[in-house]
């Protein structure tokens, strides 16, 4: 099996754990995805598929062709806990299609809210390394397949805030210094106003699980993709820089070392673990990791355990159903077996 | 220095952390310490020392003689945490003394509600043998000074509840299970019945830390103190039998093995430790010896813990005034330094 994109550290492990890159695209020849029929839906898909393959391309041999509506919902839902699909692809799968990439870095949501959602996804900060990516398969299935183009709109999507480039850059970002400082909330107020957002672990609306955030850009009408990438990263790296300082600060005090060693401890014992806890106490390692208390430097074995303790992923893993103390005890299981050498 | 009574796991040592007995006397030829003048108790406690020192027993080695006017607030309070003193005999210290052994399994109040209060406590369960000691200090001393005694009243003492053989005998349980079935305040209703008290740790009123509770027996008048010490044992059998059963049905649950494990591991882990965790965690500990789920058996490490992290303890053992969190620092390492091989 290919090594997933998050088990690797990347750049700048311990303040960014991924790097997201989502072009929204569609077919000029077909109506918008809440327009078309379920057979031209299968067209699309069809042609999608057939454009990859035919392509001779590394992404001919990388890239499954997966029916949503073969996959059951604990397979749906743990494609959306590793952000490979949205929760709304998960939620109604009747003529929508995935291709996935066997390292999980590259996903493609056919018949999403748009006809095409190109995501490429990779570990640390790596922006432009994903946004190329991405950027040769948009050529590649724009030159087989024609995308809806506009000279003034740029590409047309289906929601008008996509219009423009119609991508979305994205990082995950963890900030527990300036959570415990309870200026998130003002901070992401500030980023709103230079057309960024700063969002929950799942997207809008969502829970920060174990201080992650979504940091993204807004913004896809009037600047290009280079410039909308070089805006988040100089954003990111203000927050990273403020990360760090108030990490260097806690890290003065025995509580935070409290944390780390007494997490780091609970990961290699405990017998029952719910996913929010587990969520709490791999940031606390980060933060170990990070700050040098503990000295394993290891940010890609918590990026895969972020996505492997999940619910439906737990499940899918086992290959059944479990009821949540079940899932409690395999949690924890895998977590022991993680760290038992730290 | 000699090994101390809590450094031994003693017998039952996973629901027995100690016995203690206690006998109240009084001098014939004074009148009760609160009628007593300075001058009488310093003649009182004079006549104690002497006795012990001229017996020419084993004890005249072992016991050292302190006046309690002498220690600071922190060294006699650590005293009342080390269950060697009592609270009152802490908070108000002038006129009052204290003959103590290198071992710290008698202690002789001198002063305290009674003229001489005689304390032998032992780990595990060990009535018998703490009766025996305490039963030889108290020959030696009535032969020596003349109790008061009458033949229907039998040890005439201040408080007329220990009237009779002015003995108390008591049992420092640990009884987890029977405190998770919420089963506690029945058992104690039904013993105030049969002239038995079950309390919390530190007597009368106190709260349970650590799951530890003292059974004792109430009735000192028309009982001998064998039949006291014997009815108090079959009742603890009973207790113990009842923890015993709840322990192995809640060591099935994964419940009791996370708590055991996370403990153990937070000990050997923590930079920062409450008392009150602390009692927590070394009750789970003792759990998990009890039950098998920690191999290593030394509850004598628990029975010593146990002792040194109470705050006035741990601030003597330093020598210094802590503040709380210096305290609470000194305390993890302390627990980790202990618990560091397991």
């Amino acid at each position: 099996m290919a090594e997933k994109w998050y088990e690797k550290s990347g750049e700048q492990g311990g303040a960014v754990v991924s790097s997201r890159i989502r072009l929204a695209r569609n077919l000029r020849k077909y109506p918008f995805p809440n327009k078309a029929s379920l057979e031209q839906k299968r067209e699309i898909a069809q042609s999608v598929k057939r454009a990859i393959e035919e392509s001779n391309s590394v992404l001919s041999n990388k890239l499954s062709f997966i029916s949503m509506e073969e996959l059951n919902q604990t397979q749906a839902v743990s494609l959306v806990e590793k952000h490979l699909i949205s929760p709304e692809f998960a939620a109604d799968r009747a003529g929508r299609y995935l291709m996935l990439s066997d390292d999980e870095s590259i996903s493609i949501m056919i018949n999403e809210e748009d006809h095409i959602r190109i995501q490429v996804i990779d570990s640390g900060l790596s922006l432009d390394g994903a946004y190329d990516t991405a950027n040769n398969i948009d050529t590649l299935l724009d030159e087989a397949l024609g995308f809806a183009f506009n000279d003034k709109l740029g590409y047309l999507t289906q929601c008008p805030t996509n219009l423009g480039t119609g991508m979305r850059a994205s990082l995950m970002l963890h900030i527990p210094a300036i959570e415990r400082s309870r200026s998130v909330r003002r901070i992401a107020g500030n980023l709103t106003k230079l057309g960024m957002e700063l969002r929950g672990t799942f997207g809008e609306g969502s829970d920060a699980k174990g201080a992650l955030y979504q940091l993204s850009n807004r913004i896809t009408l009037g600047l290009s993709e280079h410039t909308a990438i070089e805006n988040l990263k100089n954003i990111a790296s203000q927050i990273i820089e403020q990360e760090r300082k108030s990490l260097e600060e806690l890290a003065k005090g025995a509580e935070l070392q409290d944390a780390v060693y007494r997490s780091l401890a609970v990961l290699k014992s405990a017998r029952l673990m719910s996913n929010d806890e587990a969520m709490k106490l791999l940031s606390n390692v980060r933060i170990g990791m990070t700050t040098g208390l503990i000295e394993r430097k290891d940010f890609a074995a918590l990026n895969r355990m972020n996505e492997q303790v999940q619910p439906a992923t737990l499940m899918t893993a086992n290959k059944r159903d479990m009821q949540p103390q079940e899932r409690d005890i395999e949690r924890a299981r895998l977590l022991r077996e993680e760290f038992k050498d730290y």
